[in-house]
């Protein structure tokens, strides 16, 4: 079996106990990790500190780290697939898209280290002041502390330590305890890829024990945690003064409008609403449908769910695999089940074995049920009718969260009225909520979260903007 | 008889010529106005070139004139508004309009004259460069050569003379030698609010003589033009290396889909086509309309049309007034004839009486007629049936101008499939070509010219970007 | 007497209880306010969240109202100025000149109200979104909680609803409860401006009961703060998922460099340490001065605090007037003395009486005195001698503040390595750290807080930028 | 012998003319290349135009073409860098520098064809306007005609063709007739990297032909030009209402101020003013030095221009090279000579052996001698003393040239008082004029020229932004 340890200060560390990740689909231990104590936290955040002060990358050599991880990270991209899919139980194609989008991520953070610039402000413009010159830089906020999620190990890993490296910043990276390998791999391609010792340290444990101890380490400048809406607010108030990107949850909309190209909405619907069996921030949950279009929408939907592959996530034609754990499978039965209690249909779907659960797609539902107005975080979605677009907006925006919807329609006055009025970060228009790619800014409204990421959109985060004010003679 | 007098280095100047302005609609003189010798004129690029050295406004006060001249604008709004009903012959609602619209524009520029700024460039980005630190200013390009047209004889003017004084240069305008008076009116409103003086000189003349005697002048630093193609293009070549904003002419299309509004196309066509008899940079001349539904618009526009009040400008009713000369107006009926000789047929209108040519719809027309690829420039428009829209924007695109465009139509992909290829600068969705507000990035591409209008994008024209760079020891 | 009422949903409200504000110089009873209970502020939120629902002001009726606003601030000036002076013992020139900031602060977001734009999300140049067109669109927040502190009683107060009006939100307004007086006025005149009802409330008391209820209460979308580092992070850590702008303590830095304009660097600090009896955020505070010029420095400062008049704030001519209330000029008398006996000097000053604590100059103090590491918040500065400007700066980057700093240096070197490495929100060159113009970003780093105000920046994050992203066809 | 031919859609073309290319050390023809007749030129036009409609690159697509070319500018560095030094006789060092830099320029451009993007435009804050939503993209201009110098064989067309394709373009290239194999080398890299046939095509023959063929065609969208002001101008002249970018001449000027650190610009200058010969637009022409300093300046002066070493510009260690052709070194010889008689001293250099010029000082020069008031463009640089700075940068600005000047000071009010009023494109603060790195803005005022190069200020030039105005309906 692997063996893996810590990574501080650009040594690789054992400690007293380990942690076990298992294989999510056969549920077998597949490698050990060395577990962080109280002492390796405060080591890392001490090597971060240091390093931060020690090491000051010019913006083109930060250039040259990032892009090199971008390449390694694309060299490397089967094996760190594989690890993906056996420890987040994730298929392998998407495991495999996961990778090329973490290159992608990095590509761009590496471009954006070259662009970091200030602007000029008219402080001549106030009256008195007409002596003045006045411009901003950009800083490095410091050490930012990275608490990541199992959803994705390599991507969302890649969106906090990306850009805090090319924001000049170092890091305290803690993933996710079920999935920590990949990110302990990406310290080594990081490693290779040249960065100073110090600018990046891994330490995995759990977030009631080293995730806490980072929240009340005061040496650490800036929070970029994504997880749980509950973790969130935890971390923003048992921190002090620091910063927080928080990337938190969704329980995503999207509306299919009457007048929308409807073979179009099931097959995006299908395909978006199941992957890595739902365990994305941004999955389709709650499908509202126009009721003159809700018959022949259900039955394509049907139709293309039927082309699913579910099972071995290693197998690389799997569509649908495990979720992270039999014990939340059980927990989205459980909901389920309370909403077919409720009067709730299972149109398709709802069987589940061991973590594995079927893609489900429900009917009948009520805004109150738990599979509706929480974030399932699983391969289920819900269809509700509306008859009218203005009230269906009205009820979509009673949810206390606001990350990414859609809209399927053709007519341009509904696609806007909704994109004007659906309280998200994101819109798409005849697409899914769960588009997204690495360039864009990313991040939510309400109780999904603050702040956005996408290299630049971070980069902007984990800087200071700083005035510099000139009071010139003539 | 009103007399008036050019306007340079703070005075009001007599000239031993005079030049004759006309009443529009009676064709009688109505004011005579001293014009521009070769004296005068390079008298009036002296007294700028030395204003610009001598008058170095902070930007607080160029916003504190200019709010002024926007106030005074407004304050004198129906005295103006008959200025311009009277010498253009523009019906008097739209003179109005016109009078609120530059009032709006002095504003917008007032306030910009606020955020003139420059930005950071990342310098120490580049390999070899660490210890340097940059950014960029805008300073004044020095003295605005301004030549207007008569159909907006203030807000054009506005235009040019607002930004340039926002920026900090000094100007010399020559408005149009049909439409002096308004611009007159315009040079005692600055002064009246504190504009020191030599930083406006207003000479009237004709291009051949004035504005040739502009262009050889090299202490001009900028030009900024509006007019025809042909003079655009004379201005380009007969100017040493000067740089110029040049908005030139247009055969402005609109497309009506067959998925349009059809109600809302013909109602905005009717309205846009003929404003001021047609003279406007971006009436509507082209209507490209779905065979599928060509038949209910032109019964829909011929209804809207009716509502078109015709004959006296002064008349607060009139939405359709006299051309500017009768001479355009023969020449405007001459190309109908034309047309109508080739094969077109007069749909709706075609009747002259003196400079008053009834508001013109022809049909059946082909690509090479006159009234098609040329500016008519005059209230007549084309309508010409397309069955997909892919070959009708190809055949749009034929034309060597590209100003503004629209298109009418319900369906999101259509409206933007032409979005992005009609080949202009401003495009509508379910708006006529004609739409323009002050605020906005205004100019066309092809042969329609060079260089954005709008206070903020003029003055980004109407500044130099100079960049500054430290190189520092530590 | 007079007597004042809360202002909620558009009417003039009384309550059960009252509020005595007491004169800050004869510290007699001036005014009564009603004081907000529980129900009170409960009204306030539920009348500004359905505002913000019913109320949809266009951008361009926001700029009238916030213009208005400005116009009736400056004709009130001397009005409003007394009050200040009154409720706050600020001085009668500082006041007046808080009164033009304030009308500058309304004018630039009455502007800015009109410029929110998004910008274009370049997602077509990802692998596979070619046929995606996306930008980005900024909506208001909703319920905006500003809660402001005493010592800017009308500009801080701007600086908070004058944006959030500006972005479209909704506003309740928890002034100082020692100086509620100008705020209601401000509220008063929103009304004659034609703020539509509900759009503001005003609700006066403690932070300890009507604070800590606006806390709890989730409709506030975003809480805007400007007071001490301890109740900024008491609001972070009470408050839910939402938004925070915080602007905290500092205790301003400012180096005199031995190739200073010594004369310049006297003279500015001798003016902008004691403003308001150095209860300005950014008042000078620490004075780091080359041992090589720290005698001509020290003889320079005294000549230049010698002209500074003291005494009762109603006389034109003072300048420095009592602290805000005994209690607390006894508390910077006791830090004083506190640091006299751990070896300081008083060079000058340093006698009290009353709330009237002499402008004073610290010599020979130490880095963990309170004097110096602590945020004084009265008439009392240290001068501090150096030898080396890396080591300098070292030091004052000890602190837990970073608000605003400045150095004064002819050496262009050393001012940008100063500008590079001190850890401030906003560094002036050869100015003191109290500069600012309304216009520009103003915010600090470390416990300074977090966010920008100036209106352009505090619109910015008054509102969520949104990503609308199209899926085209062709 | 070499022979090379012409790159016309994607194939090699030969013609019946040759043109030879000279060794410009030896002055031994060194390569045979088919020169372009009418018909190649019109061909060349044709292609591009065809696979402008063609061949619609993705963003992506765009950047792996660039991407892969600026490694292949890489891996064949020193091939490149020896073709640069025998055809243009640059120093071996400096050529392999220009390599460096056109890979970079390439990557640039690359990373920029990613970040094409528009931006939202506040049309609903105009009244009227409540419903409309707007926002602009960018498009490409077309096809580009490039006439590029002999001076940067490669880089300077690497910053014609690289932005051109990034933003979408096709173009035609015509380097220049003494350097054109540098050109043919890139269409081959470019070729090898992916580059669609039509996309770019290389045409080779002398202005007066191929030039002024290129100048009548109407296909040409837009012109990018480095060249004299001469050209330029007949360029602008004779073109129609195509898009310029003139990238033209300069004589330099550099100030060393009393307070400047003389041994760092004695060093600069002396790397500055005779790098290629003097043979950079930017080289250092002008030095005005503070009368305080000269004598000690000249000395340094003296001192670092002994270490240069001048002869074979294939030894890796010479500094100064041929002139381009012995005519040139002629022309200059002569200038030297007739300021010479004007009673100017020779202080260094003044020597001539065919091509080859030694870097040479003048003093005692006077405004009118054309070493000073025109661009020589050779290895002579003229010394000029001053006493004040404001009348010296008013005799500064007297050049009818602003491309970049400089200063040297270490006093910061001095340093931006020369960069506030010195009519330049960029200013440097403790640098020569000939400070420039690839990813910033570059270009003149006045006579040098209009419009930016740099890959980002490129691409801006290249496109044309488009405005998107939708009017909805609700």
């Amino acid at each position: 079996m692997q063996q893996f340890q810590l990574f501080i200060d650009g040594k690789w560390i054992d400690t007293n106990e380990t942690l076990d990740v298992l294989d999510k689909y056969s549920q077998e231990v597949y490698a050990r990790v060395a577990k962080a104590g109280e002492e390796s936290v405060d080591e890392a955040i001490t090597s971060a500190s240091k390093a931060f002060e020690r090491e000051k990358l010019s913006p083109f050599e930060r250039y040259q780290i990032l892009l090199k991880a971008s390449q390694l990270i694309s060299d490397q991209k089967e094996e760190l697939a594989m690890i993906i899919t056996r420890e987040a139980g994730k298929p392998l194609k998407q495991a495999r898209a996961e990778i090329d989008r973490s290159s992608q991520t990095f590509l761009v953070a590496a471009e954006e280290a070259k662009r970091i610039h200030g602007e000029g402000v008219p402080v001549e413009a106030a009256p008195g002041s007409e002596n003045r010159m006045a411009f901003t830089i950009k800083v490095p906020v410091g050490v930012v502390g990275a608490i990541s999620p199992f959803n994705f190990p390599l991507n969302l890993v890649s969106h906090k330590v990306a850009p805090a490296l090319a924001a000049g910043n170092a890091v305290v990276l803690k993933p996710a305890s079920k999935t920590p390998i990949t990110a302990l791999k990406l310290a080594e391609i990081l490693d290779q890829a040249g960065l100073p010792k110090g600018l990046l340290q891994v330490v995995v444990g759990s977030g009631s024990t080293v995730g806490n101890q980072m929240m009340k380490d005061q040496r650490i400048a800036l929070y970029s945690f994504t997880g749980s809406a509950k973790v969130g607010l935890k971390l923003k108030q048992e921190t002090g003064l620091n910063r927080l990107i928080l990337e938190l949850g969704n329980n995503s909309p999207v509306i299919v409008d009457k007048e929308a190209d409807v073979e179009l909405a099931a097959k995006t619907i299908a395909a978006q609403s199941f992957a890595f069996a739902g365990q994305v921030c941004i999955s389709v949950q709650r499908i509202y449908v126009h009721e003159e279009v809700q018959e022949i929408f259900l039955e394509k939907l049907k139709e293309y769910m039927a082309d699913l592959k579910i099972g071995d996530p290693t197998d690389p034609e799997t569509d649908v695999g495990p979720m992270i754990a039999e014990d939340e499978a059980e927990r989205a039965e459980e909901w389920i089940q309370e909403a077919v209690e409720k009067g709730a249909n299972i149109f398709i779907g709802g069987e589940r074995e061991g973590a594995l659960l079927k893609p489900t797609i429900l009917t009948d539902v009520k805004p109150e049920m738990r599979v509706v107005c929480e974030e399932i975080f699983a391969p289920v979605a819900s269809v509700i009718p509306f008859s009218d677009i203005k009230q269906c907006i009205t009820e979509m925006n009673q949810s206390d969260y606001g990350l990414q919807g859609g809209i399927f329609t053709q007519n341009i006055d509904t696609a806007y009225y909704a994109a004007k009025h659906v309280e998200v970060g994101g819109f798409m228009i005849n697409d899914g909520s769960q588009y997204r790619v690495d360039l864009m800014p990313y991040g939510g409204v309400k109780d999904s979260g603050n702040g956005k990421e996408g290299p630049k959109y971070s980069i902007e985060e984990m800087t200071e903007e700083r005035l510099i004010v000139m009071n010139l003679k003539v």
